[in-house]
């Protein structure tokens, strides 16, 4: 059979995660590794639960990357937080708060489900009138930054709300930390997850999370062991916890955690309200010429993620010709459309590093290549233009 | 609080795991990231499977490796073969016998523990008695290859225990896996797992497994879903299956996965049987060396692991002065003992890239030093004429 070994070409990568991940973390992967339990890399993990906690805006003690991706960040914070019987409240607008659903019942839980149109953000007023019908909820569950529609939704009042009626919140913040505001402490989130490949522009493979003195509280007080080994906060806290001594749980993804540390680090040295406002500066100038394009937004103003740009796919342009062509001729990603909206929008990342006005104006000049290919009227460098007068 | 970016130290990792990190495979890691649908990545998903197909020796369709370390692995088998109200046979020789058993009561099933001393072999004879005595095993789970001990069980015998007595056998290869023979389709093992970071020389982080037709039968035939999401075999079947469209399920870790693909690649170079001989090889050299200083095997002769040894800190020399003294002169990890071992015994590992000659030559001089240091009289140089000679 003999394979040899793989050698990837560079993608500027603009879909919905990975984004392209800087050199200086690369770089940061193929350092030498250490032993798990050794001094110098305990010691990097505690300056990374530092790191976490100024990307989570937080003083939560139990703040710390789960050794996998952000599904099962997802997982940990429900199989630590729900136990059998319990009744939970998802807000669902997109493909992740159905994931969510999953995550309730397996854990033997029942879900009450709350629907708003794809491509929308939660509404706050919805969720309040669901909280009072229901008023025995543990847990209020909500995405903040759909990945599958581009929707921002309101944390901070849905926070709120949670705190008022006496639940819990589970907060998915995998798309956007690092990318919009994401204050836990201030607005009093319990448990929230995140992903290292999206606005913290590190390789796909970690989950941030983050739980309240609630929130342990809760995990302390459970009546049955959380169903899963691996994810259980109690075991992963000894191994993460504060100096000293550490209770071996499992074996630390060692590289992979360089790469998250220095991206930590990138963050910290950018700041996060610089990097917030990078990311919402890049969105209006992606926005500027994608309006030139004719291509209109899936979400309406005010509830969009800067990030993550779900946006129409013109009629008459295909959308598995349109990017094959931009992977083909361009090196360049973006994502398709998921469940309901598959086939019909694209979604454009601007995340991170991905945030940069050469990677806009590459996608606005290969998106309009591969349009008029199609036989759509319309011209990159227009739209390139429109984007650099909306920087200014 | 300005933290920087980390640079550790070059180590020599002759623990329990990771084990010293080839070049190539570092190399690999820091590759361009690729979106984990694209096709080039799902090219590379696929031969990663051919070369896991070969490291497991087996022609199993569900072969593919798990997005987080060995103990997720684990758990993977558990969760998908175990239901409610199953009965499970567990040989415990080790840590990693009592963590099944974790595994099993949080499935909701029932344990049923055969102990073997620290140490010492499972042995096939009683296990047999237990699986007459409980006529309702449906899994026989065991370790094939101790890494708290250093002891090798008999996989063969145990599976075909596990065959004549119609359950499924679930088999932990995490240090067994190209250390030592392990062939799964020969022995007719059902569920195996492993990890990256032993005689694959990869780095932590990923859990190869693989499933028999009869343990694809079980899962598909459950009376419960898998509790786990992220860890649900029929939904990472469908986004790892062969060729062609891939359903979402998580973000794979795509530079995680470039490494293991390249350190499998090197394995193929190499070719299992001589990887084998190369471990066997080292081991010896490193016995012969230990003798002459002195310092015997926790583990008999016939049971022993050629990639992990387990031998007895002599008496007047200390656990932690000692290893502290390796890292801070000689940048040498070895493992301390675990559970009723801890401060009895090293674990010094010959995984992978770490079984060479210049590893054990290193080893056994720094090892003479910390002792000599210590008032015990032993002689490196000898110790390292007598390895050599070994070798011969």
């Amino acid at each position: 059979m003999a394979i040899s070994s793989f050698h990837p070409p560079v993608r500027t990568l603009m879909g919905p995660g990975p984004s392209d991940v800087h050199p200086r973390i690369l770089s940061a992967l193929g350092r030498p590794t250490l032993g798990h339990l050794d001094p110098l890399f305990v010691g990097m993990m505690d300056e990374t639960k530092e790191l976490l906690k100024y990307a989570f805006q937080t003083r939560n003690e139990l703040t710390l990357p789960i050794s996998a991706p952000g599904s099962a960040g997802m997982e940990a914070c429900f199989v630590n937080l729900v136990e059998p019987g319990d009744k939970v409240l998802v807000c669902v607008n997109g493909v992740f708060g159905n994931r969510m659903i999953e995550n309730v019942t397996r854990c033997g839980a029942t879900a009450v489900r709350v629907d708003f149109p794809w491509g929308s953000a939660v509404e706050p007023a919805a969720v309040e009138a669901a909280l009072k019908e229901h008023g025995d909820v543990k847990v209020l569950a909500f995405v903040h930054a759909e990945t599958s529609t581009g929707a921002l939704s309101d944390a901070q009042a849905l926070c709120g709300l949670a705190k008022k009626y006496k639940a819990l919140s589970i907060v998915d913040a995998v798309t956007s930390m690092g990318g919009v505001p994401l204050l836990v402490d201030e607005w009093q989130a319990d448990a929230v997850y995140s992903g290292s490949q999206k606005c913290l522009s590190c390789t796909p493979g970690l989950s941030p999370v983050t739980f309240s003195d609630a929130a342990v509280a809760a995990i302390k007080a459970r009546q049955h062991p959380v169903q899963s080994w691996f994810l259980d906060m109690n075991l992963i806290l000894g191994y993460w916890g504060e100096g000293g001594k550490r209770a071996y749980h499992h074996t630390a993804p060692v590289n992979a955690l360089y790469g998250l540390h220095e991206s930590l680090v990138m963050l910290q040295e950018e700041g996060l309200e610089n990097a917030w406002q990078r990311h919402a500066s890049m969105h209006n100038a992606l926005a500027a010429g994608l309006d030139v394009l004719g291509i209109q937004f899936v979400v309406e103003e005010g509830q969009r993620l800067p990030q993550l740009n779900s946006v129409y796919i013109p009629d008459g342009v295909d959308d598995a010709t349109t990017r094959q062509f931009l992977l083909a001729k361009y090196d360049l990603e973006i994502g398709a459309g998921l469940g309901d909206l598959a086939g019909k929008v694209w979604r454009i990342g601007l995340m991170g590093y991905s945030a940069r006005m050469e990677n806009i104006t590459l996608l606005l000049k290969a998106l309009a290549a591969a349009m008029t290919e199609q036989g759509y009227q319309c011209s990159g460098e227009q739209a390139v233009t429109a984007a650099e007068a909306a920087l200014k």
